[in-house]
């Protein structure tokens, strides 16, 4: 593994400076939800630290710390949103370990009982359907 | 997801108890790590809460700070011993999301360019690759 230095130059640093838009579901002081553009299943959400961190391994410990209650609260939403039956957590360092955009980041994916995940790479989502997903999240989060 | 309390009748239960073997890599105050008896890859190693809770969801925020701060340093060792480009990090919860036991853990899965994962159900490791895995990362968490 590369150790790589954080390039804020990233589609997701470009999202928290509002130089791209996304399809946001939640913020606070340390994170900020969004949907997933090329979702793996009806509902993915991505929770990313404020703070810049390339990955797992160059995260200060408080960044960690505020990231997981990040998770843990969108989590929450989303289950509720969604109905689900589970939730898998992905996290991914380096292109060996699956990461495609180089800004610590953790995947929020509801399951839903004998429903297999969707390849990442499956495809853009349509906008539409990605803006009513977070409306239904904001809403649960917000109930 | 069923809103099921935590059941300390698990595996990883046993494990913490002393009642279960495992293949142990690294222990604090907070969490345990092991190697996963049934690896997804060379090198997959569990940590867990010592802190009793079914997953994401039910754990306290404090638990979800020290464990991720141990992953962290797991995932530290676990990089240096396997000599790895990247690292996969999973969080299942409930049967939908993928889980098999039902006490909070984090996979840690060193990775290769170009090695996929193999399934969890790909059976047993065997014993004593196992305990020279473990032997490895330890060796790499204590230099």
């Amino acid at each position: 593994m590369a150790d790589t230095a954080y390039d804020p130059n990233n589609v997701f640093g470009k999202i928290l400076r509002g130089e791209m838009p996304a399809h946001k579901v939640y913020e606070d002081e340390h994170v900020l939800a969004f949907m997933d553009v090329m979702p793996q299943g009806e509902g993915h959400t991505l929770v990313i630290p404020k703070a810049p961190s390339r990955g797992l391994l160059d995260a200060e410990p408080e960044t960690l710390a505020t990231l997981m209650r990040g998770v843990q609260t969108v989590a929450r939403g989303v289950k509720a949103a969604f109905a689900a039956d589970g939730l898998t957590i992905f996290q991914f360092n380096e292109a060996a370990g699956g990461q495609t955009v180089f800004h610590l980041h953790v995947h929020v994916i509801p399951r839903k009982d004998g429903v297999p995940l969707k390849r990442h790479e499956g495809g853009m989502a349509d906008p539409a359907v990605l803006a009513a997903h977070a409306e239904r999240i904001r809403a649960a989060l917000a109930s």
